[in-house]
């Protein structure tokens, strides 16, 4: 054992930390990044004057405590996503982690249970632990699709407390029908299971995917989780939030930190609202890398996941670490997110994607 | 009952939350806010300059995730607070409450305890329920103060896992000599309780008053968490950090959300720390404000608790709510802490500390 590690272990750390390592993709200084999901088209620098100017509209405040209702954020986000949506409806913490933490903080807990279908958004099991919540798992089929009688059996089983659906879904980038998430919410009454659908990756679907937001009415224990680290280019800003009945943000209140979100933040987030059109926009041209890469890997003879989001896993590979470490030596970094056989790469701009589909050709017919 | 908790009540909370209602203070709008102990004095010109220019510089790449790490603004706090200390031995979090749930999720939970002087700061025991710890209490002598035997005795006696000590303390603003610190650290021993002193008003503090950072080296359990809200203005950008043994960091990071802290929040704090020095001018500005307060009430025949901090406790109120609404009237508003017969009151600029003080007088001799 080094050092480290018996320095962290003197201490009273709790019980089921002990021999764990931190969560995270390596933060590498690597030419293209397509490992962790980020929109690699960056802002727009009118975007960028944007926020630069709402930001300099509040930074005169900032001895002050920012709006805890963060009111203009959640109007803004409530107009942005339509189907009728009121700020009251709304919800926000920083980045999505935060936001299915207070989820859990709220409904979760010890002797409560969260239920996911892995391969899944890998961060879940971490929340659950974090929160004292009990992880279970049901399965998908073989090509990682969930049908509505397989997903409401397993609910049905388990009765769960909460049940975490990522659609379309991180690792493997498939979408989920919407009556899969009908099936979900009904058979999760039994158990008054609150329905989250992550829907991180939303604005990559394909148009005839629909999002589970226009199932919200008439059903109080489902909620639409969001981020503005994908379509909207704002990892570094840390923002997701939500959708829900309005009692569902009164749940949370119980549990957030007051203050969570900075002023900046909500300045931030508020700026970008405005130039959704301009950020969408450059999601039709993810979109279309993403749609190339599955082209071009199946013509590779590889076995591509059929993708909604901006990124895709792809199988069929013999040996994938020595494909991650060819196209790492090529300044090209992928994510290895331990399914046997497969990789996953982000679609990034069309020159990143060519980077990526001429060394990965180079790689499979060496 | 009305109906938003009725509905709210439909909802499966978790047990402990029913009925509870939501922190915080009301965000009134008043000339005069002297409530929250915030730094009124705001930011000067060339610091939110300064801050403008930095977050400039991050913009660019807000469509990446941020440093995880947050190194720059480690090692810009270690550079702070002197003492020999260094970049692995800083933390930092969205405002020092999350800072303090990442303690809690790292070594309390379900089974364990947290014990603090009450009173103190409101968020301890509402940070302990978010977190399954429970909270328990020592007493403090009737002028608030906690001697070092008695904070010893009380320990041994409860044996916590935790030991939460406010020094300057909220809402009394009472300082703590560094034997009671370092008499709770020993006491806490045979429990191994991790020791975390809340300096968050420790610049506030009478130059004869150490701080705990001292007392760090050789103390692996100690932790000495601050604040950027107050001695530097910065409540709106939520920036809280820690000193402590490197290893209590990396413990830290088996809790935390990845990317807890955004580039602009990283940026903005970076960026404030190279104006400490004319920020913390303001701050001596503020010290002889609290000590005008605590004189002219004293002369008023009021009892002000002295203060280390940015605000006064006082108490000698017959009817507090009469002179809490009569301040509010007049524009002036400070906050009922729910101990009887007193108010707290936030040291201001100049103008403002002489309007509580005027508007005071009339109503205790009207």
């Amino acid at each position: 054992m080094n050092e480290q590690l018996e320095n962290l272990n003197r201490l009273p750390l709790r019980d089921d930390l002990r021999g764990l390592t931190p969560y995270g993709a390596p933060q590498l200084d690597v030419p293209i990044l397509l490992n962790v999901n980020e929109n690699t088209h960056g802002l727009p620098e009118h975007v960028r004057r944007a926020i630069m100017a709402e930001i300099e509209s509040v930074v005169g405040g900032l001895n002050r405590y920012p709006d805890r209702e963060f009111t203009r954020l959640r109007q803004s986000l409530a107009t942005y996503l339509g189907h009728g949506l009121t700020a009251d409806n709304i919800w926000a913490g920083n980045g999505s982690n935060e936001v299915l933490q207070q989820i859990l903080q709220a409904f979760g807990g010890p002797g409560r249970t969260v239920m996911s279908f892995p391969p899944t958004y890998s961060m879940y099991p971490l929340l659950a632990s974090g929160t004292g919540t009990t992880y279970v798992t049901g399965t998908r089929a073989a090509d990682f699709s969930l049908s509505a009688d397989s997903a409401a059996e397993q609910i049905r089983a388990q009765a769960p407390n909460l049940v975490f659906l990522c659609t379309p879904n991180n690792p493997t980038g498939t979408g989920m029908e919407l009556d899969v998430i009908e099936a979900a919410y009904e058979a999760g009454e039994a158990s008054n299971a609150v329905v989250v659908v992550d829907e991180a990756y939303a604005e990559f679907s394909h148009a005839d995917n629909p999002s589970a937001l226009q199932l919200l009415p008439g059903r109080e224990r489902l909620i639409v989780s969001r981020t503005m680290s994908k379509a909207f280019a704002l990892a570094g800003a840390r923002i997701g939030y939500f959708a829900a009945a309005p009692q569902v943000s009164d749940a949370l209140r119980l549990v957030r930190l007051p203050y969570h979100l900075s002023a900046i933040t909500q300045a931030t987030a508020v700026a970008a609202l405005t130039h959704a059109d301009s950020l969408l926009s450059n999601v039709e041209d993810i979109k279309s890398q993403r749609d190339r890469i599955v082209a071009e890997l199946t013509g590779l003879g590889l076995k591509p996941a059929p993708s909604d989001s901006n990124f895709v896993l792809f199988g069929g590979l013999e040996n994938p670490r020595a494909v991650w470490e060819g196209l790492l030596e090529a300044g090209v970094l992928v994510r290895d997110v331990g399914i046997d056989g497969h990789l996953r790469v982000t679609a990034g701009t069309e020159a990143e994607t060519t980077a990526f589909l001429d060394r990965l050709r180079e790689l499979l017919t060496a």
